[in-house]
């Protein structure tokens, strides 16, 4: 079988959903993700839309990437211009990609309503196929409205993908750009059209791809039809962000590719990433994770009910479709479970935090983190407060300074700004400093007074600066009692560290994480002068 | 065409969902509503498998709903045992509900598990449908696990099939209860199932019907295929509820029968009251509404991007798939960084803030707008504040209350954990109000400040509520002193409304949203107050 090509889009179509915003350095971020996990096509963004996208590209053109070919995305030509004229299509040149993905209308309907003439787009996506081919680019072309333009007008609809494969394009996508068609439709149409290309042109000459909207639920389902019809490319987003309901989500795609259709896409190893993908692209874009979410949500594998649990563990296939782990996910049962244990154990070596030495059992040890981790906590994203945790598991934990108490307070007067101050007492050693700061805000007004007060005795710490800051509501339905989850990174010359905090009281998860970084600092800092006395 | 009949199970499978609970009361309420929108059946519960759902069939039994036949859920008897002696089978008659639900195995592999015989399985379905026949019930014949007992042994489930049939059952469904199976799959077996039964007991003898799965994604999608290869009962939840990735949801599923296949099954005035059915439900199991659910979600027919906006208002089908009002959803313009004038234009008229009359130039409100998205605002996702917002450029703003002051205070001591509390001084008309409060976090603390001086003057906030709390830190480069950006989400019995701060200080951030959520609700009760006067 003709394997299929993954074609990505969540850095494009994807930002078009609400709350999806991503900065160019976000974008770039993400791309290595998706690089490393074996999508074939990146499509980064519009270039001639937004100085953001451009900028997106200039970071890109630095970029290695293995296994994916970077597309950028735009408009065929302006009507009644040459494509050499077209700015947009000079800034699609300008982006350097390997591939470029341009879009045509599709549906005599709104070529009407842009008020152009049917042979003039026929004309615009013939030459702009043309000249992008000139120039030596991989041409993916997207049929804007396929679908709804095939049921409208049939002959038309096939006369721009005509225009299209003659002057060059290598893919053509057929595009559901309203998301309103039915699974039993797009077998129907994606037959006819692969009829109507091979007659023309011959079996081979293009491939047909294939882009699905959720407006009707059926966008995972309407991608996996074109492909049993014959599509060999699919896009989509990754966790099916888009606008409105969304794109088809490369999350379930993938899996069903892989391992219902016997259309493996990416390496079975790359398969077991799908998970953290997910969730790295939902964190960057700081959306919750949706526990529903097939294949790689909290709950897709989560059993209740007595009987089914005693019967998944007997003979897993007669309750769960598929094995998790082939996502990287887990089947969560209410039983005890030590799969951790060796994570932990090899997790506590890297950091160097004796755990079996001295009696300390690392069976219970997993069962807390389990617990912490239950109420928010996330220690695989917080190597610093991990570390600090098991030293306080295992009694080895020497903190370089204890909080006596903070007082922070925010005022505010009529429009006035806020004005936010604190007050900070620690003690190190047997001394004691009382000291007040003020902040941009009630966190750093805590940080000021901390820095200040810690300074004292460890000159160290001017080199130790916060980097990011991060907050998230963790379950956002209690309105302002929610629960919150703050992650600091930290660097100084040498390192980097991340901690973190959980509370319903922001500026207490908030000091967790600040503390933890200090202290983290300060014992690495104390480290290099023991070293340094002895050697 | 024959009628679909719709068959909702958000009362009991949609129950098995991570976090979805309700009381027998609440699912009476439920029940009501499904009955007014015009479900055909309702399935109950289980009532021999918990108390409370034994309570619900009693209270049940004093309704008189006007369409839908009440439900009552159960398996086959027991092994070895006839079904006069299975308690389970009469706690289903006691319920005395019109029509009942019977649950049998149809995967060989089941059966083995089980440690019960291939015979002795088919016996349990056959005696128990007749059991109940002969006790007058409608029998629906849910066939669990069928398409995978079709895939392993198709001539077993062929025969437990025939089992139900031959002893009286009236619809046979056939269900995915791993939810592993694709669209394609289930056109082939549904086809498959019908010549069976129709070479076996002749084409009208018993109806067929699906039950679907969401956990390759495609619940409603398999549900569509069963439809249009003729299957004549759907079952589902509302808002997709249930265990794992969940159930077919039913605010896709009928829409798409309605609208999109000829297929009607509700009123067209009943539709109309879809998405208020959706937010009901998800209110009552006090789960956040997800916007971008397909027809009835907040984003479903949002519109971003200048030049869909401009085209949309000329030509509403080249841009949507449906009518949004016809499932009573709205059209949405978001404005967003790539916004123009005229979705401002069109946001303003959809608020009803008047722009054009009074002198105001819309064209420095955007750019105004324009300015405070660099600064972080995001007016996309906060018609709440994006509306007050229009009324200040415009000189309509009539807050219903003003801040005086405002301080926060957070205090800690060594390892007790943080106390927060606020004053708060506010004004409404010349009248003062101070006053003090606690809260689980500072955030909670001015919120319950604020809640406790307005109530003095607006009994009517009690109704009110935060249901979502988002913190995102624009650039958090900045440490400490990072901006953050609030988003609040409110409700009340009718409407659910977003607002935003931006700010270097989360509590004023905080501040903005949240004073904004308490000025647009009084904003809504003062103009329903006046309507009352007038009318």
């Amino acid at each position: 079988m003709e394997p299929v090509l993954l074609y990505d889009t969540t850095l494009r179509d994807g930002t078009q959903g609400e709350n999806i915003n991503f900065s160019a350095e976000e974008k770039i971020k993400i791309a290595r993700r998706l690089d490393d996990f074996g999508i074939h096509y990146i499509e980064g963004g519009w270039p001639g839309s937004n100085p953001r996208d451009q900028r997106f590209f200039e970071l890109a053109a630095d970029e290695d990437f293995k296994t994916a070919r970077l597309t950028a995305f735009g408009a065929t030509r302006r009507p009644g211009i040459a494509p050499e004229e077209d700015a947009n299509l000079a800034a699609l040149l300008e982006s350097k990609t390997p591939a470029v993905a341009v879009f045509g209308k599709t549906w005599d309907l709104h070529v009407r309503i842009m008020e152009n003439t049917l042979e003039e787009n026929l004309a615009m996506i013939g030459d702009t196929t043309a000249f992008l081919k000139r120039h030596g680019r991989e041409i993916i072309y997207d049929a804007e409205h396929f679908f709804d333009g095939y049921r409208d007008n049939p002959d038309y609809a096939l006369d721009t993908l005509k225009a299209a494969v003659e002057n060059g394009a290598d893919v053509v996508v057929l595009c559901d750009t309203n998301g309103g068609t039915l699974p039993f439709d797009i077998e129907r149409i994606v037959c006819d059209v692969r009829r109507f290309l091979s007659d023309g042109f011959g079996e081979d000459r293009v491939r047909l791809g294939i882009h699905c909207h959720n407006d009707s639920g059926v966008a995972v389902a309407n991608t996996v039809m074109a492909v049993q019809s014959g599509v060999v490319m699919v896009q989509g987003t990754i966790n099916g962000y888009g606008e409105r309901c969304g794109n088809a989500d490369l999350t379930s795609v993938i899996p069903i590719l892989c391992e219902k259709m016997d259309r493996p896409c990416v390496p079975e190893e790359n398969l077991a990433q799908l998970q953290q993908l997910s969730r790295y692209v939902s964190e960057t874009a700081n959306m919750i994770p949706l526990n529903s979410r097939p294949f790689v949500g909290k709950s897709a594998f989560a059993h209740k009910g007595g009987i089914h649990v005693s019967a998944v563990m007997k003979e897993p296939r007669a309750y769960e479709h598929m094995d998790p782990q082939r996502v990287g996910n887990d089947r969560r049962v209410l039983v005890s479970d030590m799969s951790g244990k060796s994570n932990v154990e090899y997790k506590a070596r890297e950091l160097g935090v004796r755990l079996g030495g001295n009696g300390f059992d690392s069976r219970r040890i997993v069962s807390k983190i389990k617990c912490m981790e239950q109420d928010g906590y996330q220690f695989d994203v917080a190597d610093g407060s991990f570390q600090i945790l098991m030293e306080k598991f295992t009694d080895q934990f020497m903190p370089a300074f204890e909080l006596e108490s903070f007082r922070v307070t925010v005022e505010k007067d009529k429009d006035k700004p806020c004005s936010a101050h604190a007050t900070i007492k620690i003690s190190v050693g047997d001394q004691h400093e009382i000291t007040a700061a003020e902040g941009h805000g009630p966190v750093s007004a805590l940080d000021n007074a901390m820095r200040k007060a810690l300074g004292q005795f460890f000159p160290d710490i001017d080199a130790m600066h916060l980097v990011d800051f991060k907050v998230r509501v963790i379950d956002g339905r209690e309105g302002a009692a929610a629960r919150v989850r703050v992650l600091i990174e930290s660097r100084d010359e040498q390192e980097i560290w991340s901690t973190i905090g959980v509370s319903e009281d922001i500026i207490e998860a908030s000091w967790q994480a600040l503390a933890d970084s200090y202290q983290c600092k300060l014992a690495v800092s104390a480290l290099a002068e023991e070293r340094r006395k002895a050697g």
